[in-house]
């Protein structure tokens, strides 16, 4: 019955499963380190789309099809869909989600809309309100610079701390254990199980630089991790790794300093999707990976597969965002972030 | 146990509590049918501020204190926030409520913001999740002009089937039997409970008309209630009223008439906040009001006190929402549609 843990966590005790889930990634996604890992890479970043948003949405819907494709299910099985994207109105989950006829709960968390929507989705399943309940995120780096920098063909300088937007998206679907025990295929490898959540609140240090992303975020995600550890009586070393989504290489450092004055140590177990999907020097992407299918991809390309296999067994998955607009930017606002944390175990 | 009713509603076994709400309103809305039952009425619309978005944040603000001043809590007690407005990246929410410090989870369904935030909220709460949890929604009508249309500057001429958007922000405070008990300051009046919802899909009819938002939401609506109706196995006159949230007099023909078609009639007890909040031909508001903040102002100010006075025993709220973007505009989309609806029952 003790599911609220501490000030803002839960731990639940039916913990939802992640059945399957997909990835989707642009052309430079593609040619990063675990581009051979993510299902489905485009030959370049349209997706037979005219328009980036269309592109981008078109993400969405494929990611989603693909991922009920691995698991054999239907759009009717899926009691709820939580998701999100950057763009102002989430037009490219508005668009890309439309066909599939789901009962929809549109999220925004900036970049850290994966774990927010996880989140949501973990709580339902976890309650039985869905047996099936799927998650998808999305971002594309061209729709991002339109909606919140310049246009493209501005061609402007990017400083070395600012991220680079991940054109991808990633879908989840989660389930209980009655769900996935009646199904005659099951997932490959181990069980993989959200297991607890902490929500983030959000957190403003003054940065006002939309080019140094990684400095806005981190200290809502020192936050959220630190709520987290407190709340749950955990020690960092509990976690195989702590993931958070796109802090990028300066956003790492600011975190890791930012709890050590906490006395809390993440240097040896942390990294992030935005250091794992680009190689910086060689592909040119400043700090690192950014968006909200930064995290979302770089989760079901490449850390779900090590924990269905065994190599990982308990992560702390910490999606960041950034919660700014072309219109708050322009009129002076800071930038303030925020993070949701979500644990993820593998079974036995 | 039987949680899941249908194919997209709960009911709730530990129905939520609405312990408190309070709204905020502009001054059209103060002139208008229900402003003497709003609790704050600006003198202008700017709330002491510079700009419309941060007057907008400030509604935010100002209507999730009030709220908890009513109830006599503060912002530690409140474990989980849920909250969004119509703005790209939904910044009136992220600089309204950051000082509040409160775990949050941001939202986005357009105008049906306040029945996702309501049934998301309703959902943790009865899930034994929260205690209490709070729902805050809001808009301005010179931020969502700036956004979606023309700047105000430029005064251009509105057609009839045009909504007005409501400047102006609800919040609401839900609990479980447990915290309300424990209370020594009861709310006035019959107890008011959340006992189920039907979350809506995305329905898109073609519309692509920005100043007849009515006519995009309407099919959408119709869609929720009739699923709504069949999920529960119930006839409209089960309740007092169907409250939709911002179709106007355009939308409101075009739903009727959709159930209609449909063999459901709900002509007798038909109702929709935004030809509640605003008096058309007196105030030259078009089809009439519109917004996250139309369903929200109107629910906390009109409809909720006639609940706990116990004139109205049952109603369905549905706020309806138009998934559109100054960018998805542009490029030519529709404007599809979504709802979610909210029961609300007043007890004894």
């Amino acid at each position: 019955m003790d599911q609220q843990v501490g000030k803002q966590s839960l731990r639940f005790t039916k913990a939802p499963f992640i059945l399957e889930s997909a990835s989707m990634g642009g052309k430079k996604e593609g040619e990063g380190p675990i581009g051979h890992q993510i299902d489905v890479v485009g030959e370049d970043d349209r997706f037979g789309c005219d328009k980036w948003e269309e592109a981008e949405s078109t993400l969405q819907k494929e990611a989603l099809t693909l991922a009920m494709g691995k698991a054999g299910v239907k759009p009717e099985q899926i009691r709820y869909l939580y998701a999100g994207d950057l763009l102002g109105q989430t037009i490219a989950t508005s668009f890309g989600l439309l066909d599939f006829e789901i009962p929809l709960f549109g999220v925004y968390g900036a970049c850290s809309t994966a774990g927010e929507s996880l989140g949501l989705a973990s709580m339902a399943v976890a309650a039985g309100y869905a047996d099936l309940a799927a998650v998808v995120t999305s971002s594309h780096f061209a729709s991002a610079e339109k909606q919140f920098r310049f246009p493209l063909e501005y061609a402007n300088q990017r400083p070395l701390c600012s991220t680079w937007t991940v054109t991808g998206s990633g879908a989840f679907l989660l389930c209980n254990e009655d769900f996935l025990r009646k199904r005659e295929k099951k997932p490959q490898g181990r069980g993989v199980r959200i297991t607890g959540i902490t929500t983030g609140k959000i957190v403003d240090y003054g940065v006002r630089d939309s080019m140094n992303m990684g400095a806005a975020m981190a200290p809502a995600a020192a936050d959220c991790i630190y709520s987290h550890l407190k709340d749950f009586q955990r020690d960092p070393s509990y976690y195989d790794k702590i993931i958070t989504g796109d802090l990028g290489a300066v956003g790492q450092e600011i975190l890791i300093e930012l709890l050590r004055q906490r006395n809390v140590d993440i240097s040896g177990n942390h990294t992030d999707c935005g250091l794992e999907i680009f190689d910086n020097e060689e592909q040119g992407t400043g700090s690192g990976g950014s968006g909200c299918g930064c995290s979302a991809v770089t989760l079901s390309a490449h850390f779900l597969p090590k924990l269905r296999s065994g190599e990982l067994k308990r992560i702390l998955f910490v999606p960041t965002g950034a919660l700014l607009s072309k219109i708050s930017f322009n009129e002076g606002q800071n930038v303030p972030g925020i993070a949701h944390a979500v644990v993820i175990e593998s079974e036995g």
